[in-house]
């Protein structure tokens, strides 16, 4: 192990001339301008991954391709682990708002900024150079690795699905392993092994079939608007607890063990606040708010329109309004079942003065992982050792698709050992990550190497 | 009387053809292109009033102009009346949805086409003609007569108001005479002796400062969205009742008269549900349609807008949402009392999670005149005689701000007398004029002068 750290420390400048070469690529999946950019995103990960020791190719796909090597020497005894991330990346925009170049990676602080810096080639970056370290100091790696890096995870990984599907047995491993999250606060190395689901909804209330004066006609038919703000308000209580029949049947209680670590977790409840630029925290009662935005479903109106929109006054009795709203949703509810319950629900308490549409967007799987996994205990081991500091087991408010689509065509859990940080600024100008965090993200996926390794 | 009668069926031909030649000017005031054909239409005007044995003027305003003309020849014991009306018309547009150009008036099944046929060239004109006919016949008015024709009423009259405080005392008069609305049905006089006010609001309601991840953030903080529809469904309760505290405070009731009378009206409620387009008819509870109509206040919202409104699917927890929503108001609600009520109501109900901004957008008078004076007693006796049936006392749920403006600054009431039908297309395509309410508008118009001389 030690030779390992060594190896590490005296590679430090390499790893970053590495990475800053690497997000010098403007690999921008959603615009088609950068198509050839991407493509040399995706060679640059097959020589990395060719360096690293791995047999490596370039699939192509409908869209962006995926890059997959591959070093199967450790035997039918030892595991085989899946790592998985992305080299695409958000767009730069907006543009003016950033301090250097989004495509020219300049160290600040202690930390390299440019787009894609935490999200994700940085993080992704960290195995691959550990599995070069594996390889330079032992010559051969403990475990066996498949390793998949995709080019659309900012677009939605439309292609990744069918991918898998194709190439289940290839693919077939013991456990995925994704570096594509943060951790609670710095100091603090975490694990995240819960994610919220989602299901989305777009609902259209017609009231007259054409637009109406106020005058003439108000007080006399339903306005669409109000009856859309009547419904919407009806979908929750004053405590903001959802109304929909049935739509807590399958939540999973938080354990008690979970609520006493969460409330041992520094959060700074303030900060919180403060960075959502929101006059107080506020939500479902009984819960804390760490518990609200981690283990507790939500309904959030995400737009509305409808009538005159424009500047000034016009006396306008419309008649047409539009909602899109959507539901996060926890452990152990599905998206087709709260999707037809809140369909069932609509039916019910929309007046029969108006006309509506409902329409069912999209979904995804809330998904919750046992923390007692050898992997995520291993996991847990190599972040300590790396970062210092017990690694907590934490969740996520938000959603990672792919992670159910590996459980749900792979049949195999996830390790979201994230090396990022709360304040990376993922998606907006100026993205960071912070060398530290990268140096020993290397270190803990080399060193999670060893512990998932039967002879650890 | 037969002697005006003989002249008016005698000159049917020569008032078609003068309507004809008005409704050629597209005097559309809210187009910059028409300015100098707006200026056409007022020395068209001018030139009929001194047809008529006016004195007339053309008097200019920031906009555009006023159109005045007065005989004031009956002497100090006969009444004086004011005659308003306007002689700009709404843009044609769609142009493609007329059968015949907007500006080459056709006739049509016994009714003239043309944009501004009913509102309100050919309304306004019948009492042009009915002046020339007295004066042909009889040499004479049998009272004193002004005659304003503004020239922005299609554009919200700013410069009317003004005007009048400026000739207060040269537009003193008994009793304005306005007809610019429409008979409750063919063959069915009417006199509208109230009209809704109005209160304009909007509101803004801002939850975060910056649009955030409904995933990281939602369950958090509260959304700007949901509040809204929140606060817009607890205006209202679900029997349709208004919930501001006081809003009903000064709404005249209804009496029993009223109501009987109104219940005797040939209203066809299935065919104004199907014009409206609604799947029912609904509103306040314990009122008939036309009650709910022309006597209960509204609160309806006309436009509201926030977060995610394009194609597709975005988990945004957006910062801001705004409505905006107004009141018709009744007898004896005045709007600047409602807004601070609406004001003080909403900064109860809004929680202490979100900021909020009211802006007061503009509002109007309610008005309602006593059916029982001389100068509405004298129009209902003429209407009757020259349409035939009992004329029928109705109210009107829209505004006419002008009304208000004569009885604020010249302390004058309205009597609104309107030639039109409810199918007269009044803004839209195709709009028409039926020629027998042309020529029965210019009788009635002719006997209102004798009724209401002091020799009737």
């Amino acid at each position: 192990m030690n030779e390992l750290k060594t190896y590490l420390e005296e590679h430090k400048d390499t790893h970053l001339d590495q990475l800053k070469d690497l997000l010098s690529i403007p690999s921008v999946s959603t615009d088609p301008e950068r198509r050839d950019d991407v493509r040399r995103a995706a060679q640059w990960v097959k020589e990395a991954m060719e360096a690293a020791g791995l047999t490596a190719r370039i699939d192509d796909t409908p869209g962006h391709p995926i890059v997959y090597g591959e070093r199967l020497n450790a035997g039918a005894d030892a595991p085989t682990i899946l790592i998985y991330g992305h080299y695409d990346v958000q767009p730069p925009d907006p543009l003016e708002l950033w301090d250097s170049g989004p495509f020219e990676p300049t160290i600040r602080d202690g930390k390299i900024v440019a787009r894609g810096a935490a999200d994700d080639k940085g993080q992704f970056l960290t195995h691959i150079k550990a599995l070069e370290a594996h390889m330079a100091v032992r010559g051969e790696l403990p475990v066996n690795v498949k390793v998949l890096i995709e080019g659309e995870e900012e677009i939605g990984s439309k292609n990744l699905a069918p991918y898998l599907e194709a190439h289940k047995e290839a693919l077939a491993s013991d456990v995925v392993v994704i570096s594509d999250t943060h951790m609670f606060a710095p100091g603090v190395p975490s694990i995240t092994y819960g994610l919220r689901g989602l299901t989305y909804f777009e609902l259209e209330i017609e009231g007259p079939d054409h637009d109406l004066h106020s005058g003439l006609y108000g007080g006399g038919v339903a306005n669409p608007i109000n009856v859309l703000c009547d419904v919407i308000a009806r979908l929750k209580d004053d405590s903001g607890r959802i109304q929909i029949e049935g739509f807590y049947d399958d939540v999973r209680d938080l354990t008690d063990e979970e609520r006493a670590a969460w409330a041992t977790l520094p959060f700074d409840e303030e900060g919180f606040r403060a960075e959502a630029g929101s006059e107080q925290l506020t939500g479902e009662a009984g819960f804390t708010t760490l518990e609200r935005l981690w283990a507790r479903p939500t309904l959030d109106c995400n737009g509305v329109v409808g009538g005159f929109t424009g500047e000034g006054a016009k006396t306008v009795l419309p008649s047409v309004a539009r909602a899109k709203f959507s539901c996060r949703l926890v452990p152990d509810q599905d998206p087709r079942d709260i999707e037809d319950k809140v369909e069932a629900h609509l039916a019910r308490i929309i007046p029969d003065s108006v006309r509506f549409k409902l329409t069912r967007m999209h979904g995804g799987q809330p998904v919750i992982v046992s923390t007692e996994s050898d992997a995520i205990q291993a996991a847990g081991r190599a972040l300590t050792e790396a970062f210092g500091g017990e690694t907590v087991m934490i969740r996520g408010g938000g959603s990672i698709p792919v992670v159910a689509d590996f459980k749900r065509i792979l049949g195999v859990d996830s390790v979201l050992m994230g090396f990022g940080l709360p304040d990376d600024r993922l998606h907006s100008p100026n993205e960071k990550f912070d060398l530290a965090q990268y140096f020993g993200g290397i270190l803990a996926a080399a060193l999670f190497l060893d512990e998932i390794a039967p002879s650890a």
